[in-house]
C-alpha cells in the first residue's frame, strides 16, 4: 500500500459536472403539459432524465431530458442510466426568480442523505441520481427559463488521490477487461435494466465479478482494507470522473469507511469504436475514504448549474426560432384558448368548439365578422357562400377584404373571404363558393338552363348542409334566409342567424327539430304549431330547444322579392358601421354557448326576461307546415316556391286564411257599434 | 317660284337626331347630387346642356351635359348653344324601367307647343331646346342607366323639299356670307348670348340682315310669300339638318304658315378650318310650310333615343371601368354613410365624424378592432401607439394583422396596423408610432438614459395628444392609461376607453373638463370632487359631461406595476373572442353619439337607469388632484409617479388617509360591543 503514503494535499479529486441537455421535445411536451393539465398549478412534478456513457471524446456529460421525460414509466433509452427528477415549473418569472434555490437543493439533498442512511439507496442506486428543473414557460413568446441541478453531497473533507487516474487498459489485461464487459452485461441482463448506474467489482487475474449494492456485505466479506466500486460514467475526460460518483462516495463512506479505508473506483466508459466495443477508456483511481459512518446530519451540497456565461444564473431558450412558423401559429392560437380554462372556465369543453365545422352564408359585413370571431375561438373549418363581388365600399366594412380585392371588378366574395382565412391562420380549412341561393319569388323557370342551375344550386346547398355542423344565416335579404332555413331544419343542424337594421339587429338560433327516429310525427317543432302545451303559459319561461321557432315563424308575411324596387338605401345594408361586429360576435358567442350546452342545439331557451312568460299572442307563434312539403316533394316544391309571388307560401302555411280573418275582424270592429 | 311645282312626294325633309353626350363630369355631379341633396328625392330638376355648330365633319350631332349641368346659372360655353332639360332620377332600377315614358314626351311637347302658342318661344327661342333625361344612378356599382329625349313636335304632314339643299357658297357670294358672319356676330354680341339657336335673316346681293324671333312682324314686314329663318345647326350633313330645326318649322308654321307659304332655311354651321372661320358648310333649302296656325291642340311628339344597339331602350354606362380605383374606392366608402341621412337620421352631421382625428393607445384585440370601425364610419385620420411586435397568437383575434406579419420575430404592431389601414383603404391617413408609454410604478430612473427616454416618450405622447381630437384607451393594462388620461384632461381631449374582461367590459367616456379661460378654478371637473350639488342625488340622472369621471376616479388603489408576477393567463387577455369585438365597435359608436351632440365632449349623461338616480357611496366620487399637479409640475411629477409604488398617487389623492379611515373604522366595529 506504497500509495497510502503519498502526500494527500497534492491531488484531490475533482469532478466534472453534467451539463443540462434539455431537448425541444421537453419543452413541447413541457408546453402541452402546462396548457392542459398543470395550468396554473405550481406543484413540483416527477419526471426523468437520462445519462450515457459512450459518448465521443469531447461531448461533455450530458443529462437529456425529452419528450418522454414527463412520463415515469417510460422506457429508458438503452445503455443510458436513469436520473429522476422533480420539476418546478413556475406561473411567472417572478416566482421564477424569487424561487428559494437553496432551499429547494437542501430538501433533494436530504432526499439522497436519507437514501443513503436508510439503504433504500442501496436497493435502489438510481436513488442517488436525483435531479431539480425549475423552469418558467412564456408561451406567448415561446421563451423557456431554466435552471437545472444535480445535486451532490458535499464530503467533509476533499479526498485524496492515491493512485491514478490511470486507463483501464493500464489496470486491466486484455482478458480482465472482456470478463468485466462480460460480467457487467450479464448483471443488466439478470436485473433488466439498461445500464447500472453503481456497481460493486470483484477480480483476480482470471475472474471479474459485478454485484449490486445490496450485496456488498456477502460481495465484500473477503476484503481487507481496499474495495473496488464501479460507476456508470457520463464524462470524457481522462483525469476526472463525472458527477455521478460523488453521491456514491458519499454513500460509500457513509456505510463502508469504518471497514475499509481505501476505495478502487472504476468509471465505467462504455462506446463503440470503429464498430467494436471498447471500454479500456474507463479510468481507474483509487481514494481514501473519508469517516462519515457516524455523521447524523445532511451533509451540504452543491448543484446549481452554472449558465452559459458561466455565472449562477438561469438559462433562456428561444424556441420561438427553432418552429416551425405554421406549427408555431397553431400552438399560439391554441395558447389563449387554452388559457380561457385555467383559471376562468375550467369545464369549458374547447373540442366541441375547434372542431365544429360552420358554414357561413354570406360572405359580407355579417359573414366577415363571424369568421374573424370563429378564428378567435380556434373554429378550424369555415366555409363560405355568397354570390357577389367585392366592390370598392365593401373594405372598410368586411373585414376580410383590401381595396386590391375590389379591382377589375372585384374577386368573388366567398373565395376571397377563404383566401383571406389563410393568410391570417394558415391552419384553417377554408373554402368558399360562389353561388346562389335560390329564392322564393325570383322564379327560375324562365329556361330550363335556368331551372337547371337551380336545380344544382338547391343540391349544392343541401350538401354543403350535410356537411357541415352549424350554418350561419347572413345575407342581406330575408328571403335568401328561407331555402337553407328549411334545409337545415330538415337535417337537424344547428342554424344561428343574424339581421342588421340601421341601429337594431337579429342574432338568434332556429329551433332544432327532434331527430326523425323519435317519431316527431306531424308536429313540427322547429316550427312550432299552437298546441295546448306550448300555450300553458308557464312554459313560456323556458322553451326547450326542439320547440323554438325558426326566422320565419313570426312572420305574417312570407318571404318573396325584396330586392325588386329597392332604393339605394334600401339595397345597402345602411347600419352604423359598428353594428356588424356587435352582431358578429354575438352570433358566434352564442354558438359557442349553445354547444357547451349538455344538450347543444336542444338546449332549453330560458330567460329571465319576463316578456317570456306572458302567454303567446296568435302572430307571435304562426304554425308553418313548409318542412312537411319540402321533405315529402325536394325540388319539385321548391319550384313552386322560388316561381311563386308571397301567395303560395301563405296558402300553404295558412297565411293567408289568418290575413282575411284578420281583414273581417278590422271591418266588423270599425263597422260595428256594439257596446260592451 | 318654279321649284313650287315639283313634286313633294320626291323629296321630304328629314332631320339628325341628336346624340346625348353625357360626360363623365355629369355621372360624378349626379352622384353627388343624389347622395347629399336630392337623396330619396324623386321630384324632376332643372338640368342644362349644350351643343355645338362647329364640329368637324363625321362626328354626330351632339347635346353634351357636363359637371355644370346642375348649375341653371353656368355660363354655356363660347360659341354654344343651350338647352333646358328635365331631370327624372328614379330611386331604383324598377322604377326607371316602369316610368311612362309616352307621358313624360307628351308632358314636355305641351310645354313646347304652349310656348309656341302663347308666344313665349318667341321671346325666348331656348324653350324649343328642351330635353328629358330618365336616369337611375346605381352608386354601389357606378353603372348609371339613362334614356335621353330630345323632344320634336310632329308637323301634321311631311314636309315637301322646294329646293335644295345646297351648300350656303353655292347660295350666297363672299361678300353675303362675310356680312351674315357680322350680323351674326354683332346680333350675338348685342345679346349677350354664346349663340342664336333660331333667327330670322333678309339679304340681297348687298346687304344680310339678321333679327331675333320676336321682332319677326317688323322685319318681315316687307316680305311676300317666302321667308328666311336661320337655324343654329349642330347637324354636319350636307343632305340633312338637325333635329332642332323641327320645333322652329313647327313654331314658323303655327306663326307664319298664314302669311308666308314658304320658308328657306339657313342651317348655319360655323366651324374653324385651318384658323380660319368658315360657314360655307351651312346648307340652305327652301321648304312649303304646312298649314298650322289654326290647330289647337299639341301635335304628337317623338324623341326619345335609341340605344347603342339601334333600338328603343335605354342605355348604361359603367363608371366604375373608367375611374381612377382609389377614387372609386373614396366615394364608394362616403356612400354607404351618405346613405344613412337619407332616409334614417336626416339630421346626423357626418363630417363632425369624417373628420375627426383619432389617437389610439394600444394596435391590439382592442385596438384593430376599434380601428375597423372608424374606417366603417369614414373616418380618415387614424394615429395607432403601440411598443409591441405581432405574435402568431395575434392574427385570428386582431383583426388587422395576418400570419406573414408574425414572421421573423413579428412586426411592430403599430406600423402594421397604419399599413394594413392603407391596405383596406387608400385614403386613409393612418400612422403608427412604435413606443412605450410611461407608467405609475414602472420606474425610470435606473439611469440618465432611460430617464432621457421617458422625457422623449411624454413630450411624444403629448404632442400626440395635442394633434388629435380623441384619444382611444385600448392597452392590456390598466397603469398605462394614467398618464394620457392624465395629458387629455389637462388638453380637455375627449378619451374613449375600453377594457376587457373575460366576459364583462367597460367602454366609457372621460369627462372633458371645462376649458381653462372659463375660469374652473381649483375644482377639476373631470375628476370631480364631492361638490354639494353633485351630492344633490337628483342631479343624478343626468351629469354634464364636465362633471364626468374617468377610468380612475372610482378606484381606491392607484394604478402600479400590474404586469410584475403575473401568470400567463393573466398576461394575455383572456377575453371571449366575441367580446373584442363588441367593445370596439361600441366604443366608436360612443365616440359618434357624443361627437353629434350639440355640445360634444360636454354633453350631459343621461340614463333611464334607475341606479343613475341613487347617491352616490363615497367609494364612487373619490376626489383625485392629480390634474393640477401635472399642470403645475409636468414631467418631474410624471417621474414620481413613474418611480413610485401606489403609494405616492394615493398619498397625493387622499387614498391612504382613506385607507386608514377604513381600516379605523373596521377595527372599531369590530372591537366594541356598542348596543345601537
Amino acid at each position: 500500500m506504497a500509495a497510502a503514503t503519498r502526500d494527500p494535499g497534492l491531488s484531490k479529486l475533482q469532478f466534472a459536472p453534467f451539463s443540462s441537455a434539455l431537448d425541444v421535445g421537453f419543452w413541447h411536451e413541457l408546453t402541452q403539459k402546462k396548457l392542459n393539465e398543470y395550468r396554473l398549478d405550481e406543484a413540483p412534478k416527477d419526471i426523468k432524465g437520462y445519462y450515457y456513457n459512450g459518448d465521443s471524446a469531447g461531448l461533455p456529460a450530458r443529462l437529456t431530458l425529452e419528450f418522454s421525460a414527463f412520463d415515469m414509466s417510460a422506457p429508458t433509452p438503452a445503455h443510458c442510466c436513469p436520473a429522476v427528477g422533480t420539476l418546478y415549473n413556475t406561473n411567472t418569472l417572478e416566482s421564477f426568480k424569487t424561487a428559494d434555490k437553496k432551499l429547494l437543493l437542501e430538501q433533494a439533498a436530504d432526499e439522497i442523505w436519507e437514501s443513503i442512511k436508510s439503504g433504500a439507496a442501496l436497493e435502489n442506486p438510481v436513488l442517488l441520481n436525483k435531479f431539480l428543473l425549475l423552469t418558467f414557460a412564456d408561451l406567448k413568446k415561446y421563451h423557456f427559463y431554466y435552471w437545472f441541478c444535480y445535486p451532490a453531497l458535499c464530503l467533509p473533507e476533499s479526498i485524496p488521490l492515491i493512485q491514478g487516474p490511470v486507463g483501464l487498459d493500464q489496470r486491466f489485461s486484455p482478458k480482465q477487461i472482456q470478463a468485466l464487459e462480460r460480467a457487467y452485461d450479464d448483471l443488466c441482463q439478470t436485473e433488466r435494466v439498461t445500464a447500472l448506474p453503481y456497481f460493486l467489482i470483484k477480480y483476480d487475474e482470471n475472474v471479474v465479478l459485478v454485484s449490486l449494492l445490496k450485496h456488498y456485505s456477502d460481495f465484500f466479506q473477503d476484503q481487507r482494507t481496499k474495495i473496488t466500486i464501479g460507476v456508470y460514467d457520463p464524462c470524457n475526460l481522462a483525469q476526472y470522473p463525472g458527477w455521478p460518483l460523488r453521491n456514491f462516495l458519499v454513500l460509500a463512506a457513509h456505510r463502508w469507511s469504518s471497514s475499509f479505508q481505501f476505495v478502487e473506483v472504476l468509471c465505467f466508459r462504455d462506446r463503440t469504436m470503429q464498430g467494436a466495443r471498447d471500454v479500456t477508456h474507463s479510468i481507474v483511481f483509487e481514494v481514501k475514504l473519508p469517516e462519515m459512518a457516524f455523521s447524523p446530519d445532511c451533509p451540504k451540497a452543491v448543484g446549481w448549474e452554472k449558465n452559459q456565461k458561466g455565472g449562477m444564473g438561469p438559462r433562456m431558450v428561444n424556441l420561438s426560432e427553432c418552429m416551425d412558423p405554421k406549427r408555431l401559429a397553431e400552438s399560439s392560437v391554441d395558447l389563449n384558448l387554452k388559457l380561457m380554462c385555467w383559471r376562468l372556465v375550467p369545464t369549458l369543453d374547447l373540442d366541441k368548439v375547434v372542431s365544429v365545422k360552420c358554414l357561413l352564408l354570406g360572405a359580407g359585413t355579417l359573414g366577415c365578422n363571424v369568421a374573424r370571431t370563429l378564428m378567435g375561438w380556434g373554429v378550424r373549418h369555415i366555409t363560405f357562400v355568397d354570390n357577389a363581388k367585392i366592390s370598392y365600399s365593401n373594405p372598410v366594412r368586411q373585414p376580410l377584404y383590401e381595396f386590391e380585392d375590389c379591382l377589375g371588378g372585384g374577386k368573388p366574395k366567398a373565395l376571397a373571404a377563404a383566401d383571406r382565412l389563410q393568410k391570417i391562420f394558415p391552419g384553417v380549412n377554408a373554402r368558399g363558393f360562389n353561388m346562389s341561393i335560390p329564392m322564393p319569388g325570383h322564379p327560375v323557370n324562365f329556361s330550363s338552363v335556368t331551372l337547371e342551375q337551380a336545380r344544382r344550386d338547391v343540391e349544392q346547398l343541401e350538401q354543403l348542409i350535410e356537411s357541415h355542423d352549424v350554418i350561419f344565416l347572413l345575407m342581406d335579404t330575408r328571403e335568401s334566409r328561407w331555402l337553407p332555413a328549411v334545409i337545415a331544419a330538415s337535417k337537424r343542424k344547428l342554424v344561428i342567424n343574424a339581421a342588421l337594421g340601421f341601429d337594431t339587429f337579429v342574432v338568434m338560433r332556429h329551433g332544432l327539430k327532434k331527430p326523425k327516429h323519435q317519431g316527431a310525427g306531424d308536429l313540427c317543432p322547429s316550427h312550432p304549431v299552437v298546441s295546448a302545451d306550448i300555450l300553458g303559459s308557464s312554459l313560456f319561461a323556458n322553451i326547450p330547444g326542439y320547440k323554438l321557432g325558426c326566422y320565419f315563424c313570426n312572420d305574417v308575411v312570407a318571404p318573396g322579392d325584396s330586392t325588386r324596387d329597392r332604393t339605394l338605401d334600401q339595397q345597402c345594408t345602411v347600419s352604423r358601421p359598428g353594428l356588424a361586429m356587435i352582431a358578429g360576435a354575438l352570433a358566434v358567442e352564442l354558438m359557442v354557448s349553445v354547444l357547451q350546452h349538455p344538450e347543444g342545439g336542444y338546449a332549453i331557451a330560458s330567460s329571465s326576461d319576463d316578456r317570456m312568460n306572458e302567454p303567446p299572442t296568435s302572430l307571435g307563434l304562426v304554425p308553418h307546415q313548409v318542412l312537411d312539403q319540402y321533405e315529402q316533394e325536394g325540388f319539385n316544391f321548391l319550384t313552386k316556391v322560388f316561381n311563386s309571388s308571397h301567395s303560395f307560401l301563405e296558402d300553404l302555411t295558412g297565411l293567408t286564411l289568418l290575413h282575411q280573418e284578420t281583414q273581417a275582424a278590422e271591418i266588423w270592429d270599425m263597422s260595428d257599434d256594439e257596446t260592451v
